[in-house]
């Protein structure tokens, strides 16, 4: 068996390539295929194997008994020929029947031969097939030999397509079409944003099938990777400045080894020995991303594997860009109920994608603070993160159950897992239809006190929740939104018109805007965050207020924005983490001082400005006398306000079990500021996620807490528990409960809502 | 001007390797080297500048006229050859006049030539010299002509050092000799670990200095660079289990870009092309850095020049391997007051360093909850971090003054610097003189108040400090230490060790033992953290008593070793990161378990245990009429406890100063747990930062608190301010002062302070 490398394997492509375009059957095509490698390698045996209906059947061989063609079938996972296609993996052994997976086929007549070698056929990133060579001396192929037969298998993948012998669909192509031949998979994720959908895998990025790969012109296809190269070079050199990549420390560094690669002169040689040796560019590309894949594979080590994802990407995007098809799924469109899936993802991208078709989205990365997170869960997108081995499992157009709440992603699922998704969701809906029959109802409780049940918000569409759920108003409109979603600094028109709008359809209701909560782990591309270096602890950070307050251009902008927005109307503001009152204090003077500069100007004015303090910063609460007498409303912020009151991250999945919302240490803690700042005359509402859950939401009302700004599906289980609620004896019950408390509140309040009728969803 | 790539570098260096192993005078040698240059390059000018007394001296030329050898002499920084070498770049002209740096030098009759060339001659990084090449016909030079130049200066610097026709000194050989040539300068940091010191320059991983260039087998060359690749390769492979490194995810990044720098193909061809070429192993790697670094200062990108470091330290390891020399500073000891330099270090690695003359470090990364820093802040070692550029500016056995506390280093300093540096350290070390006079004096008020100051430790040497400053016990062990220098686990003997000699040196005085904190930002390399992935806000993470309770094998052992160390006495346990009252009863009840265990085996019991509770966390206030009924003790650790309140990271040097230590709100919070504390019946004490500065201790007092636990340093201080106070007055002012506070406190009390004649340093 001799091969003088790059030159025999360009002499194989060029009498493959002849064969490929005669017009004979498939078949003959195939039997000419074995004869043409057999020869060409000087091997004893060579056989092709192709999935048909989940099963690897012999297709074709030199030197196995004809008699076995069609006959002898493999499973996936059985034998060698089928743990190469079920592991997509190349064998490479002297003494083939010693390997444990060895499954001796006597209609074959095998028997005298002891080496083998074989590399799967691969279409779409899967086994389609297997190209394997046997040798009755025992002794393993070199490496020249064993990528030499890996290029003839990609380019077989291409013969065996064009001639339809296999399954297209089996491959993926698209559509509802679902695998027969991969079974039903389960993998966990991390919880990102809650929620349940169905539909079918999209790739944001969709993946590119190589339709040629041998070359007609070989100098052609270089001149094309050069020119790709170029491209790649200048569009990873662009994405440090832009915003395309989201935000972050670790987008630094993968845009440092997306350069690193970028600019790697062995890659681009490598490429290119695969172009001399006969391939097109594309195929150059992926033959060469295979190698890589499987040296790597055998290095098996985790920070590797990282910095090989991110090679992946970069080879993923040089074949995009070689074969000129570039656009993201949003640019053609869902055509059917859809789940995206993604490495990650930018908020923008997010929006470009259809929201009546868009049911979930799926991470490799993701995380609960970035800026994609916050938009998912404002669109009520469900978002399932750090999934591994996305492309490995899922094809595009597979079937995908989400269940974030359970962290779970089905992939091609069973009609059993089908069934009972399907019922929990049907289940969830009705609750909902039910909870909907609520809105024209007010949130009075059962003993007669009007509850105040507002909507968080922070999108223009966001606003139609209000008539969706008869909210009583907006009691946080998340200003950041805006910013968060643009790709450049958001004007301070821009922000007029969005405010203006929002007022507009909110009519008689009232509106709470919240300046921007910005900075730490919100940080902006287009702002420099630099000069504080990365934040150990962006949650304690230099965020919101303290941001706000020390570049204040953005500040006075937005001020402006508000003000003119809200001329004739009541306008209400609120400042987030304030921490002391000096802060309060300079944020308020700001905005005064631009009211009185447009009152100047003769520009028409808010009927009437109102200005609050969010509590979200535990010491604030140590020095209420202070700031109470300075502001017209107190809004409690329980998702920061927790996390700092217990020192436990909100976004640590151990730390969110441990501490509960429930625990005496919130309630006094809440019940106190509650008290003080009524006993000022100062209104109070809690937002955050707490008042969004019917039990939470029970407890604050036992604390004489009577306005809540909840999300806008909170809205209904929320009021329902109201309406049985009677608030009186509730009062009474807390009151003790909170004195001489063993622990969490939850199972007693449990047992007493039980014990009196009340509705928790 | 011909070159033919490698063959005739190859060449250029046998040459030069004749000349230099002949018995000839040094200008003998220089001459001829200008015309086997200037021939081999068919140039027709050929020239060496030397660097002697601060100045470039034209040492040889061929071309120019030979009246202007050792006459025509320029400045580092004037004209093109003092550029080349100011900046240790070179430069490749095709009309030389039109350079902005070009300055004339009549006496050569160089103005014939349009094109000029040259390259730095380097030696220990720093330019000795220029070798230029000129010509009469514009034309830029092609790189091979540049890198063959670049080749034989390297060789050049060889054989000037040994010709001794340089100042060896000025390219700071160690010792104390300064660099005539290089200014002072003075660069900024990071304030790691507050301090002042002086010292020369150590690098702890020494550069080595390439001693042979020319090859003289270069077969063997070839097999010493494979044999220190594959050294290297096992090296990286083995940081990745270990503990070498610290901890945390940027070291991750930096093993990532090791592991795939250390199995780049590109870089081990080129060192070995640089080898065909005629050069030692040393010479061939420092060769190819050399173009590396070249290449990258033209592109000028901070992510690429972040993972430029990272090759050059994999370059400089290399190189160490190659040539044998693997030592770091501390094996080789430090014969003077030194300060440290280094990319970063292990909490083991500082150790090493002999306490008495290691008065600094200075680092190019560092983070104040690194392993080391903590480490060296026990050991009172003053730290700088991320000083860029450390490598460039700084020089083996270089003058450095530190001073931290203005973020400053002051590198080959001028003789006023010095003084006024003296000045400062010097008035420093005499109030410290003043503080160590009241060792033996106990801290009593002036109204007769006995308050009790303890010091915090963490190492066994720090029971020194107990007699030193005559401090009334330990008030704060911190146990983590032993386990962050460790590279494994301690074993239980070990800490029971640790714990008997600090009692047995503690004596009568009591010492309190904290249970382990680690987790979030302190992981242990030992031990798999993986679970919780990386936490986005590590100081609210799985850390301390959450991740001790979870994991209970590691407390346990703790458990064990304490009471059978505590045996016949008093042992004070306290718990740090209590949130709520069951986390203090789990951890108590598994104390209790392992000292029935114990006394059940017959072993000898401490006479007592007493268990008490950190307040660091906010919520666990609002629950203390459930937790103090079951401790013996309470101590309020105000570092965790002021960032969680204010939801400000400490470490966030912008948020460090915009809430203040005496915030009415800080004050306000720690009176009512004092309060509630004393009237339950429960010793309370206050151990962090706050309370060693003398202002702050003083507003503690004045809530009534009168134990307080330091740092050793800050014990003299305090007790010269307890000394001087009348406390009963003190209780009343501040009683007053918290009724209706404006903003913080800490103006009104440094007016109460002065007025009443209290002594703060």
């Amino acid at each position: 068996m001799a091969l003088s490398a790059v030159a025999s394997a360009r002499e194989i492509l060029t009498r493959l390539h002849d064969v490929m375009a005669k017009r004979l059957p498939a078949q003959a095509k195939l039997n000419a295929v074995v004869n043409i490698i057999g020869e060409a390698l000087d091997s004893e045996v060579c056989s092709i194997y192709l999935l048909r209906e989940g099963v690897l059947e012999l297709f074709a061989t030199r030197g196995l008994a004809q008699e076995a063609v069609h006959v002898t079938k493999l499973a996936l996972g059985e034998g060698l020929v089928g743990t190469i296609a079920g592991n997509v993996e190349t064998l490479n052994l002297d003494e083939a029947a010693s390997h444990p997976d060895f499954a001796y086929r006597p209609e074959t007549g095998e028997e005298k031969y002891h080496s083998f070698a074989g590399v799967p056929i691969i279409r779409r990133e899967r086994a389609v097939g297997v190209l394997a060579v046997q040798h009755a001396a025992a002794r393993k192929y070199d490496d020249v030999e064993i990528e030499a037969l890996q290029t003839v298998a990609m380019v077989l993948s291409e013969l065996i397509a064009n001639a339809d012998l296999i399954d297209v669909a089996a491959a993926g192509s698209g559509g509802t079409t679902r695998m027969q031949s991969t079974a039903a998979v389960r993998v966990s994720g991390f919880r990102i944003v809650e929620g349940m959908a169905s539909g079918v895998a999209v790739y944001h990025q969709p993946r590119i099938v190589i339709e040629h790969t041998v070359a007609e012109d070989t100098e052609a296809e270089r001149h094309r990777v050069y020119a790709a190269f170029d491209k790649m070079r200048e569009q990873i050199d662009r994405m440090a400045s832009q915003a395309e990549f989201g935000v972050g420390g670790e987008h630094d560094e993968v845009l440092a080894m997306y350069k690193m690669f970028a600019y790697d002169e062995g890659w681009s040689r490598r490429i290119n020995e695969a172009i001399d040796s006969g391939l097109t560019a594309e195929a150059a590309i992926e033959r060469v991303q295979q190698r890589t894949r499987m040296r790597m594979r055998e290095i098996d080590d985790p920070l590797l594997r990282d910095r090989m994802h991110d090679l992946e990407d970069l080879s993923n995007r040089l074949i995009r860009i070689v074969s000129g098809q570039l656009g993201t799924a949003a640019q053609m469109g869902l055509r059917q109920d859809s789940i995206l899936i993604a490495r990650n993802l930018g908020p923008a991208e997010l929006l470009e994608y259809d929201r009546r078709r868009l049911k979930g989205v799926v991470l490799e990365e993701g995380s609960l603070t970035a800026h994609v997170t916050i938009v998912a869960r404002a669109m009520g997108i469900p978002v399932l993160g750090r999934v591994r081995d996305v492309k490995k499992l899922i094809a595009e157009g597979d079937m995908l159950l989400l269940d974030v709440g359970e962290e779970s992603l089905f992939i091609r699922p069973t009609t059993a897992t089908e069934e009972a998704f399907e019922a929990k969701l049907e289940l969830s809906q009705k609750r909902r239809a039910a909870f909907a029959q609520l809105r024209g109802e007010a949130p009075v409780t059962a003993d007669g006190h009007r509850v105040t049940l507002m909507v968080n918000a922070g999108l223009r569409d966001d606003v139609a929740a209000l008539d969706l759920t008869g909210a009583d108003g907006i009691g946080l409109f998340r200003t950041e939104f805006q910013f968060l979603v643009s790709a450049t600094l958001p004007r301070q028109q821009d922000q007029q018109k969005l405010y203006r709008s929002v007022l507009d359809a909110a009519g008689d209701r009232p509106v709470t805007f919240r300046t921007v909560d910005i900075g730490g782990d919100k940080a902006l591309p287009y702002l420099n965050h630099d000069e504080n270096g990365e934040e150990e602890n962006p949650a304690m950070g230099w965020r919101a207020l303290r941001l706000a307050l020390s570049r204040d251009g953005l500040m006075k902008a937005q001020a402006r924005a508000l003000i003119e927005a809200g001329a004739g109307r009541t306008l209400n503001i609120m400042f987030p983490m304030v921490s002391e009152p000096w802060e309060f204090e300079e944020a308020h003077a700001l905005f005064e001082a631009q009211r009185t500069w447009l009152a100047s100007r003769g520009r028409k004015m808010p009927a009437e400005i109102r200005y609050g303090a969010m509590l979200e910063v535990p010491a604030l609460a140590e020095v209420l006398d202070i700031l109470l007498p300075k502001i017209d409303f107190l809004s409690i912020g329980t998702n920061d306000l927790t996390q700092f009151l217990f020192a436990a991250d909100r976004a640590h999945p151990r730390l969110a079990l441990r501490y509960d919302w429930l625990s005496p240490s919130i309630l006094r803690f809440m019940k106190r500021v509650t008290m003080e700042a009524q006993a000022a005359g100062v209104q109070v509402a809690v937002c955050g996620e707490m008042g969004g859950r019917p039990l939470e939401a029970m407890a604050l009302l036992g604390l004489g807490i009577d306005r809540l700004s909840i999300s806008p599906a909170a809205v209904g289980p929320v009021k329902a528990m109201v309406r049985s609620l009677d608030r009186a004896k509730l009062l009474e019950h807390m009151e003790n409960a909170l004195v001489r408390p063993q622990g969490s509140l939850r199972e007693s309040l449990e047992g007493w809502a039980a014990e009196h009728s009340v509705e928790l969803a």
